[in-house]
């Protein structure tokens, strides 16, 4: 998913959005009514006055795909959903005991995890202003529970900095802000600022300084029992006779810059990894299933399109039956397309050479994850950790706590990789088999004595190698998206794409419903004008 | 309860601490093995060998008093435990629908919220690192969820800042580092630190600030996306063609300083306030029914205690049944005292002078807690905040938001107040009707159309006005430690305190739980010994 997880990502995905303009009145009139500009989503669509008998096939059962059938059979429409897969939801997908797992290439796995367990190898957090996804799993039942993001107590590793050993991310982010917080006030006491703010400011912010430093009363960050009512004890409070606490001992200046904590205190206050998040219960897939229930034999699973073409009157796909080899089309007077560009792209499709060349324009990331199964929940018993992230510089990138069942006894899940950019591409060239090895050793830096000895099993998907995709989340440029994205958007003749490719949202649910959405809106009003 | 829930009183309480020494041997052990010094539990007690026939009378069904009970009970001591109401818990305590709370003076309240809904007046959150209470929690089986602690998208409200208006948490903490990175910037690239460190770490340290701060290429920090990715988005970015989001205005440095926010910044980051926390599953009280379910019969519930001897053989504790009147007495050959000190003070106990001293010595403090049911979750469906704190500089403190149920339907209970100091003073001066209009009033800041028009009820507990208590956390001092705390601990004879005023842990139920097996070790050794 290109969520902004790693700092290199983030900036990217910045530098990705383009400032350009348009909005929906209707948002700005809620923004200016104090209520946050949280999603582009202000409730379901009215799609009201459906052309009478007028029909739509939509390509991909994913969330776009089931999203987009959903609110036009709502609104009247005849609806057909092709899909390639036997399963809804695309990557919105849990990997659970018995999945097999089939890459590109031919490698397969067969997930062995226990009864209740599982890894989401897609999307996996919601963050709780993402209200399209929120409004549709409480309108459809899917039970949330919070997804715990940030944990203080989780590890920060960084090869090269601590001798290679692992920091408590609250340890390291303690002592950068009282390290920052020392300096300012030097430069503060120094008149080094004096010509840049008001000797009010001024005085405010060395109260700020002292206070969110926690400093000295010589304004300095040292290692006592105040700063340890932050980082922690060396021996905590107790009770009766021997409860006094003894600080803990504050790390220097160069050895926490060395651990680039920053980028961690950075990442949790992005807007969308941000408190409070959720997680479906039982797996990420709850909410396809949730649309697939709604939509029943509307679906038509092991669909394989193979040509779409177009007329003045309408849409026909082509497809074939994977399970039976038998071919098929089927025609409507319009189309919602979802189907991933990579896979697209090689799909002979009618449509005009603006289309086209944006469909060729946007590259995938090929993301990949590791769900480990471990014997118990060594990191909650013997580490007080409960879920969040212990991030590293490895290829892995993290490994992730479970959120769910908490406290319980038995066999868990660890999210053993999230690997992103030269990581991914690193354990997706390894076998199935070596990237378990792979994520054991990386993983044990952070739990040495635990990690291979509670090991049971593991699973992979690399999505680059995942046939009915080739990636995970779409690349745009500032350049692409000024020579493409509106091209990519814009209804062509009876056709309109929609999904996670068609948002300023990449690798975010929200993205590919808000595009759905978009899309229905679009095509309804042609169809209704036509 | 004097968790550090404002920064006076944080600032309070580690002044409190004293930095004396004193730890056992097992527990720089373990920190010297990597397992952080999360609390002085290490596991149950080993009460091994108890003198045959001995008994044990415990004043008080709290956590400290039923946790002593309960050990002394596995160790094979005859244990009674006395308790003036007619619950078990103390403090542990959770009010429901049809609850009664008669306060000193006489003023009545009736709660009147639905089935399943609650407020805890005592303890309302777990931290991780409580091994203690997790212990037994998970040994009792009672169920834990999640307590959002931290939530950027909750308000902080100053009355002197933004003309009064209360600001998200993200956008005047994510624009306080912001400006803090950009002066730092300055002083660095003005030379103004070079002789504070070297010239590597200065380089680190502008890379840290301008990735920290989100700072432009200019080092400046200002209004655009990449900001916006953290503090949220005028518009945010959607899907297909009005996809492109618009960027958010940052506030100034004096606005951002007026708000004080680096206070909340730094409460986020008190260690026993940081991520992950817990709350039982449908109210805090399910702690102490756990425990008085394993203690049954043991407990003597309406024993109003009046005066306690001992000799060299044994301790009497004399009691009255407060539904009969009737007097009655308790003998055994040790005791376990965890009645409040408020309470204890007014006992005649036959102990020596120094104990009596400790015990005048140390005053509680009168928090106060507002429970306000809504007749719906305005806060979730109109604010997108879940669980959490807003935070205000009014005499409620704060108003936090509810953790169980999130999503659901129907009536939920928003905690309306939690005062603490001259807040507390206040609104416990009060009538129970003009609390609950005060709490009205002052929370309206945060939730102006929704808060008095779904408004059902409200029920306030002023612990100093509460009969079995009158007070609600211990108040050391450094100097009252120094005289006191050791003798306050110290066996007298056959009488042990315990509780959360025998700790270093105050206000917390991981401290009274410490004090309480602390306070049973000892005793046992001595009962062993004689």
């Amino acid at each position: 998913m290109t969520d902004p997880s790693f700092p290199q990502s983030r900036r990217d995905l910045f530098k990705m959005i383009g400032a350009a303009g348009g909005g929906a009145a209707m948002y700005q009139a809620m923004t200016t009514l104090g209520h946050a500009a949280e999603t582009q989503f202000t409730g379901p669509p009215r799609l009201s006055g459906a052309p009478k008998g007028s029909s739509v096939v939509v390509l991909g059962a994913g969330l776009a795909g089931m999203l987009a059938a959903y609110e036009l059979m709502q609104a009247g429409y005849k609806v057909t959903v092709l899909e390639y897969q036997d399963r809804p939801g695309g990557r919105n997908y849990t990997i659970r005991g018995g999945d097999k797992i089939v890459e590109v290439g031919g490698a397969t796995q067969t997930c062995t995890f226990a009864p209740g367990n599982y890894v989401n190898p897609g999307p996996w957090r919601i963050p709780h202003h993402h209200r399209t996804l929120l409004h549709y799993c409480k309108a459809f039942g899917v039970e949330l529970e919070p997804f715990i993001q940030m944990n203080h107590n989780a590890f920060v590793h960084r090869s090269k900095a601590f001798g290679g050993k692992p920091q408590r991310y609250r340890d390291v982010a303690v002592d950068f802000k009282g390290h920052v917080a020392e300096l300012m006030g030097k430069a503060l006491n120094a008149g080094s600022l004096d010509d840049k703010l008001t000797k009010e400011d001024k005085d405010k912010l060395l109260v700020a300084m002292r206070e969110w430093g926690v400093l000295d009363k010589n304004m300095s960050y040292t290692s006592n029992l105040a700063v340890s009512g932050q980082r922690g004890y060396d021996k905590a409070p107790g009770g009766g006779v021997g409860g006094a606490p003894t600080p803990s001992q504050v790390n220097g200046l160069s050895d926490v810059l060395s651990s680039n904590v920053w980028t961690q205190m950075g990442f949790y206050f992005n807007y969308v990894m941000q408190t409070t998040m959720f997680q479906p219960k039982g797996g990420m897939d709850m909410i396809g299933k949730a649309f697939a229930k709604r939509l029943g034999k509307m679906i038509r699973y092991n669909a394989k399109v193979t040509e779409i073409t177009q007329n003045e009157t309408g849409v026909t796909a082509v497809w074939e039956d994977t399970k039976t080899g038998q071919k098929a089309s089927t025609s409507a007077a319009w189309m919602v397309n979802t189907i991933p560009l990579p896979v697209l792209n090689q799909i002979p499709m009618q449509v005009g050479p603006k289309l086209q060349a944006a469909i060729k324009a946007v590259p995938f990331n090929g993301q990949l994850k590791i769900g480990i199964e471990m014997k118990r929940r060594f990191w909650e018993d013997d580490y007080s950790i409960y879920g969040g992230h212990s991030f590293t510089d490895q290829a892995i990138g993290l490994i992730s706590y479970p959120n769910n069942n908490m406290f319980s006894d038995g066999p868990a899940v660890l999210l053993g990789a999230f690997a992103n950019g030269a990581g991914a591409f690193q354990l997706t060239g390894m076998t199935p088999e070596q990237r378990i090895e792979a994520a054991l050793a990386q993983g044990s830096v952070f739990h040495p004595a635990e990690y291979r000895k509670e090991f049971i099993s593991g699973v992979s998907l690399a999505w680059s190698r995942v046939p009915w995709i080739m990636g995970c989340t779409s690349r745009w440029t500032e350049e692409s998206r000024a020579a493409h994205y509106q091209n990519l958007c814009a209804i062509d003749g009876r056709i309109v794409l929609a999904g996670e490719h068609a948002t300023y949202y990449g690798g975010w649910m929200e993205g590919s419903m808000l595009s759905a959405l978009d899309a229905v809106e679009r095509i309804h009003k042609k169809a209704s004008a036509a």
